[in-house]
């Protein structure tokens, strides 16, 4: 296998890819190189960026250079010893139609100037297009892949095959399983950039999530022509590996200026809200009086900077367990970027199925957007499937979850400990202590050190949506189980009466008995009184 | 006056505060420098990293270095030539108990060494303190305030008047409101420290708006000890305009690597999440082999760089009328953050006064966390106070937002418009149209291009909180107004029942006529045949 999964987060992971003439860390970001005008040497890509692979297109290169870089060699025709990656022209087929080319010719040229990766000839989908012309090109594309395998002589190079079907959810999972179905050694998924001009990062996240589903695991998938640091975040944990950016490069000759959450111009900006050795040398005002090319050259550097920054922060992330935090982060840098993680709720059981959800380390929950993180589906599903509550508990206590964790080391513990012992040994073995909490819903005390039980933040009051889910675990955890009646202390400042109407309406429709009582931190004894005596008579004793 | 504010938004703003020796732009982070110990020099700082000021314990020096500074001067003594500030050992108070030092001694030695801003020797609350202990402080500190005024002799010094009372807001308001009244030219909020180091940042926004409440707008405030740039976009939202830290050289101490959303420790790290001079030429893993001086200069370096960008990323924020987004990104670093924002919601209407509600470019809504924005507050008092629909109006009909913006030039609105014809002139002059849009509730459709109406992104789908306060103000529209009845276009895909029902319980209450209809993007001429006739049916025509 040419690559190898070394940490795992969400659908991301660190990988090692290795190439003809090099090993390269994925996630990985391919600059774009156009030989013919280049604000950055590929020689500083590599000495001052560190960047360990780059793209170029491979259908320009023959045009413009035609036998050159076959007789040179591609890696020394372009100066650069790392991993070179060639796309083939479909992009040009994408904007102009069709190209000059022959998919034959194409990747004979590819092997001839021994690329490190190639890509097929494929067809593009693009967005606005009706579902035949969208099945057209699936159906085209896969036919070169086929046809592909015929034409490839060499073994040595990596070939990516293409995914495409647009924002056609069904195409491109039937565009995945097939090309998964064929020996390549890397996807790509097509047609993304007109659907991110669009801002439609819900439909992305889509079609991201749905090429996944269709291609084995450990195959990289490469995110084609995306290369704005404000979406790496949500494409690596998503499952991309790849990118490729021609963004740093065409933004720094428009006058643009890349942050980790979106694009200033130039023209629009007093300071440079950033470190990189470009921004903490110059002014936005003394960078606009100079010469265009020196512009140029300034900005292309710090948007190659921040890229890489952001790459290095994404991968961290992944090591710490932290990749979702980082995400939902950064998708606050834009209503439709946040609209794509509110997608991965529909597709959570597959991100719970190959994310781990031990960690070294506890999470941060700021919203319902957090539910389809998987340690809280697999919390759901294993509370669902293999929990079961102590045999002898007849009466099942439900208390408000408290701000010192573990739950049953806080202080208002003790009052319900201090409880059991009134109520005696014989009568509290059958009361079943259990938190209501967010945001997990029943949290059985006996589990409460379980990762990520105690290991967790909630940002404080709860949002509504959170009540409603801990609201609906609680009346599921009750149609569950097998108690005879729940006593339910009700804490009205935080939950208001969500979770207690949620646990009524359940006890009703399993006619069990329930008693509920207000929190009170002022009188703690009354309070304690009041559960004592619901506890007692739902077990049917004085 | 000594400070000029140039810009604003919420209550942060850009200003020029002109000292003794310098005028220095705000907000504004004073490095704590320790002349005994530093890991940047102080010709460093303003030469590589362009610090405009710093501040050093003037009470700690004196003790120390006792008369050379004064024979020196602090400027020479320090060499620096920017602006500096000096504390006066209250910290020391809070750590210690108490001081080996008078308040007049103290301000004399100020004087004598002559800071450009300096400190009065004020009590500090701290966390942990009862009503009656934090009382005592407050009243201290405002005798020694009123005391200073006939112990000081200079009138080149900005004097920094110091507010108490920790947690205890209605203390917090008393010290502010007393404090103001007396000639200081700047004031700072005491003892944030251990409310920070709690995670209590929610309690340190009430505190903060409290005191800014007290205090007249056009004085800078300090936040004192408060280093973190993972809480300046916060700090400054709220109203402070200057920042000290010692955490920068702190942290790098043990080791602790900031950046602008937490902190790591240098031996977890496996990659720089940054870009500073220092980030891009090194790895952890190369850090940890260099000896303990050079990482620690190493981290301290990384760090103030980070402090600096992030304020650099505020003004912008500011100038780009963009702060509350900026500041709702970054507080997503953590729940106990975002905690704070969610505090803001309480004080909407002293923001809503101060801030700039128009803006040059539109707005990000994620949810409801941004309902306490000055825009949203600020529309909802004009259509309250203000707005009265067309005089020949009757009946209300309120259609759902559209994707497209303005409102009036979407698609759906073309189905509308021909919807009006039909009915044909009479008739349609007695309808009003409106729509339902999050997150403002209800925008009659003739004002729709007012900023910010149509100039703001929403995450889809809305979460339901959002939609709540929808619900709550189109509720309050019908009541308010004196149609005849109402008529809504309900969308279940994205608002549910929701606004439905809350319309149909306001028509009940005011004994208004009520008519739904379902949105059918499949059955576009039944639903137009269905508005059209309920629309008749309401104005009593055929």
């Amino acid at each position: 296998m040419s690559f190898e999964i070394k940490e795992k987060d969400l659908l991301g992971r660190i990988g090692k890819l290795k190439t003809r003439t090099a090993t390269v860390e994925t996630p990985l970001l391919f600059p774009v190189i156009n030989p013919s005008s280049q604000p950055i040497s590929s020689r500083r890509l590599k000495e001052t960026f560190g960047c360990q692979a780059l793209i170029t297109n491979s259908y320009i290169i023959k045009k413009r250079f035609k036998q050159t870089p076959i007789e040179q060699g591609l890696h020394k025709f372009l100066d650069y010893d790392g991993a070179i990656m060639t796309d083939s022209g479909a992009y040009q087929i994408l904007v102009y139609g069709e190209v000059e080319v022959t998919q034959k010719e194409i990747v004979a040229y590819q092997e001839g100037i021994g690329s490190d990766i190639a890509t097929i000839l494929d067809i593009p989908t693009g967005w606005k297009v009706t579902l035949e012309e969208a099945e057209v090109t699936v159906a085209e594309t896969l036919r070169r892949a086929k046809a592909f395998f015929d034409l490839k002589i060499r073994d040595d190079i990596l070939w990516v095959g293409p995914i495409q079907g647009g924002r056609h959810l069904d195409l491109v999972a039937q565009s995945a399983v097939e090309m998964s179905k064929l020996p390549f050694q890397i996807h790509a998924l097509g047609s993304p950039t007109e659907v991110m001009e669009n801002y439609r990062y819900d439909v992305l996240a889509d079609m991201i999530l749905t090429a996944k589903r269709g291609i084995p695991f450990e195959r990289p998938l490469h995110l084609f022509g995306a290369g704005h640091p404000s979406m790496f975040a949500l494409a690596v944990s998503l499952g991309c590996d790849l990118f490729d950016s021609a963004a740093y490069a065409l933004y720094a000759r428009e006058g643009r200026y890349m942050t980790e959450n979106g694009t200033w111009r130039l023209d629009q900006m007093d300071y440079f809200p950033c470190s990189c050795p470009q921004c903490v040398s110059e002014t936005p005002e003394g960078l606009q009086r100079k010469p265009a090319k020196e512009r140029e050259i300034f900005l292309a550097e710090h948007n190659l900077y921040v890229c890489l920054a952001e790459l290095r922060r994404i991968k961290q992330a992944i090591r710490d367990g932290r990749l979702w935090e980082h995400t939902e982060m950064r998708l606050h840098a834009h209503p439709a970027l946040l609209s794509a993680l509110k997608r991965v709720r529909s597709h959570e059981d597959f991100l719970e199925k190959f994310s781990p959800t031990v960690k070294s380390s506890g999470f941060f929950y700021f919203d319902a957007v957090g539910l389809a993180r998987p340690e809280i589906v697999h919390y759901r599903k294993r509370l669902t499937e293999r929990y079961m509550p102590p045999t002898e508990a007849k009466v099942l206590l439900l208390v408000p979850q408290t701000r010192n964790k573990p739950f049953h080391k806080a202080p208002e513990m003790k009052k319900i400990r201090q409880l059991m012992r009134m109520l005696g040994g014989e009568l509290s073995d059958q009361v079943h202590v259990c938190v209501y909490a967010a945001p997990f819903g029943v949290v059985p005390l006996e589990l409460d050190e379980v990762y990520p039980l105690s290991q967790h933040e909630v940002a404080m009051p709860i949002d509504i949506e959170t009540i409603r889910y801990v609201a609906e675990q609680t009346a599921e955890f009750i149609k569950r189980g097998s108690y005879q009646g729940i006593v339910l202390l009700n804490d009205k400042k935080l939950w208001n009466t969500t979770v207690k109407d949620a646990t009524q309406d359940a006890c009703r429709m399993c006619a069990l008995a329930f008693d509920f009582v207000e929190a009170n931190t002022d009188g703690t004894k009354e309070m304690l009184l009041n559960i004592e005596q619901a506890l007692r008579r739902q077990l049917g004793a004085k």
